[in-house]
């Protein structure tokens, strides 16, 4: 399949990276910002380019990558393009582009990308949506030759699966984060619950967190809990976060 | 060793079997509940009891491993016994029981356990405390048996590692149960997330946290925030939560 990637940020590195690992051929790869498209057509044996009227309207499929906001913006510039045309975003609907190409999808792959960090596709899922059953047929088959993980789902699911994701991801690591702030402030090191936060993930990877939920809130355990919030009692934000998390593992268990 | 353990929970459990694994004679198990001593005092080739009157006063380690609210009433049936007495909870001053005991001190191992899941001591941090050096020497050797990761702690640094716990363990895996309750809401299943919660902890054990932050709100994208807000209309509890986090990591990154 000929394949020009719009975008050349994490997802979009690690893509054309995975696409290119099963044979797929990226004939371009499109940034407003040419450095940023030459350092990821270089890695993938394309051509950069940084102008919309150098793209090919010959290839079969446009993965537009790039931040929600500019999505509109790119796609309006494949209006003439025969191929498929996809968005990588878990929030945006697919009408976005539907209404500016000729055949439009979505193909989501719900995981964190950092562009240091090497992944295996194989186990990330990717959700697909398309505007008519031949091309999402199209999609299904490329989505099946990366992962073994794939979903085909409505844009209402896809946005509740990224919300989901922001609860499990992004604020799991600020929990992370958090943790970390309360280490340094006592000159201890974050390595010393490196083996904790493994095996909290581990855990629900063979059961379900309701299941395994551990900790003060659970054992309605109030002398404890009002020791850890008079111990961040110069730490509100933290002691803010700290009763409003058990006050909800208070009313989940009880 | 000869050593007597005073519990039979998730961590007694773990720290039984993980003992006898390095050759530790556990010669009694207690419990005031007799089947539950009796079955875990099978597992090591021990004696149960449950009377304090029938404590082996000639051990040379006495482990209390039972509820932070119930260690007191166990330290004080030791009072006459020469050997150290240790408690294993992240939150119990050791003076709780060195006005109790003749020799004190605390094994703390920084991990969360489940009676199910078999779990490779060698990678749990140990914290230890005694109330002298000589005491604090043997405790050292014995958990350098069991772990390459052992901390001398005084008790207010145990404290706050219990405490980031809360944040890195149990909070988190709420945010996961939060997650897994959108999901089910929408007939999607946790299989689904489950690698991008094993990336999200992966991540962590390689970088610090505040480097590797995702999604909408560290990259303050209002307009998704926004959405994500009005998707949890009808699940206030967790639509306080967004706020709570989304809050928090601006504030963090800004």
């Amino acid at each position: 399949m000929n394949i020009v990637l719009l975008g050349s940020g994490n997802v979009a590195t690690h893509l054309a990276i995975a696409l290119k690992a099963i044979g797929e051929n990226i004939v371009q790869v499109f940034s407003p910002n040419f450095d940023n498209a030459k350092q990821l057509a270089d890695k993938v044996n394309s051509e950069a380019i940084n102008q919309t009227s150098e793209i090919d309207s010959q290839a079969d499929l446009y993965i537009i990558s790039v931040k929600d906001d500019a999505i509109v913006e790119v796609a309006a510039g494949l209006s003439k393009v025969k191929g498929l045309v996809v968005h990588t975003s878990g929030t945006t609907d697919i009408k976005v582009i539907s209404s500016l190409v000729n055949k439009a999808g979505v193909f989501y792959p719900l995981q964190t990308f950092s562009k240091a960090k090497d992944l295996n596709f194989n186990n990330i899922p990717l959700c697909i949506e398309a505007t008519d059953s031949e091309q999402l047929e199209l999609l299904n088959e490329l989505a099946h030759k990366l992962s073994k993980e794939v979903y085909k789902l409505d844009g209402e699911k896809r946005k509740v699966l990224h919300l989901a994701a922001v609860f499990a991801c992004n604020f799991t690591n600020h929990l992370y984060a958090m943790a970390n702030q309360l280490l340094i402030k006592n000159d201890l090191d974050f390595d010393i619950i490196r083996p904790l936060i493994a095996e909290t993930a581990n855990k629900v990877l063979v059961d379900l967190p309701e299941n395994v939920q551990t900790g003060p809130a659970v054992r309605n355990d109030e002398s404890t809990m009002n020791k850890h919030l008079s111990m961040l009692s110069d730490l509100p934000e933290l002691q803010e976060i700290y009763q409003t998390l058990s006050t909800s593992i208070k009313l989940a268990h009880k």
